[in-house]
């Protein structure tokens, strides 16, 4: 953990760079520190995955929009955050303030051209399970020095 | 908020128009009333993404279809509404059953003709983070009468 | 219910056979059984579905891999269960680790070749509202026998 799963309507991957959207997220989770100054989430546990839907229904599928002359292609972004349980409120409140603001910096250009919604939400995993195997982890674990 | 995901077997992409469910799944979202009689759900939040699987397994991998003289291509589909917190149950249950019978109408003939499971499920939204921002919301905003 | 939801990174798919994982997977919850001996998950209700993302970030991005001399191309795999509420804490765990398992033996050699995160969770579902429909249960129930 964490992970950030973002689930779009397909029509996006035309107008908007989302493998630029997985790495500034990914930079901005690497970024966050918590009340001590401690990065809130370990480099090698960080994952962002997009996916566009396949098919996907958005409102009322354009017409509201076509009458607004804004044309009828919406567009929608979910982006979800899954992270540990236990940290604090202002952690979620600082991590959901500066993804947010990653994502509308990235989105702001689409918000301005079409009709788009970008949702996004932090959930605490509620797990009741949990296990980890990585080969990952340890590339940012400092060695004990030798000497 | 709200949204509501598929999550299929890709084979099911050849025997049943997915894109024609999401249509009909957001029309009956855009349906639901509350006791009160308003929408549930405001149009420009409602969005169906469905998503076939690249890779699945369904339960015992063909056998007992193909023992029972019904093929062994198994297919699943799973439906998940997650919602805003605060509605009442009578409001979920309606909701459910809404969205149940749209999918029940849309997936009898494909149940009737080979091993299928269809399962919808609706969840509270846990989010201890919740930020959205939209283009699309406004077009549904009735905008203030001049005069 | 219960079903497990795999989300990769799409490089993955050129190093390892994601469709036999989720067949292993699903052998493995065919398998589970519970304190009195009965079978946790009814066969009609298991299914894997697997998807690589169409776009990812992961940690740094290569950096400290490459550092090390193990290569930049990160993957990350995760596994998530969903199950029906009401299970005691010693299934969850046993179902946990049986499925931990297969997963640890289908990733060994890669965890070992580059660096990847495996990460697998099980939630017990919120749902508020929930409705089957399967022509795929009953392949799996035993008729009356006649005479």
């Amino acid at each position: 953990m964490p992970h950030l799963v973002i689930l779009y309507t397909g029509n996006l991957d035309a107008v908007t760079d989302m493998a630029a959207l997985c790495r500034s997220l990914a930079d901005t989770m690497l970024a966050v520190r918590d009340e001590a100054d401690k990065p809130v989430f370990p480099p090698g546990g960080i994952r962002v995955l997009a996916y566009p839907a396949a098919h996907s229904a958005v409102a009322d599928g354009g017409a509201a929009g076509l009458a607004a002359g804004q044309g009828g292609d919406y567009g929608f972004v979910y982006l979800n955050l899954r992270m540990a349980r236990g940290r604090s409120a202002a952690v979620h409140a600082d991590t959901g303030r500066r993804l947010e603001a990653t994502a509308k910096a990235h989105f702001a250009p689409l918000l301005a051209r079409q009709p788009v919604g970008v949702t996004l939400q932090i959930d605490e995993g509620p797990e009741v399970f949990d296990a980890k195997n990585s080969s990952l982890h340890p590339l940012f674990t400092a060695p004990p020095r030798s000497g």
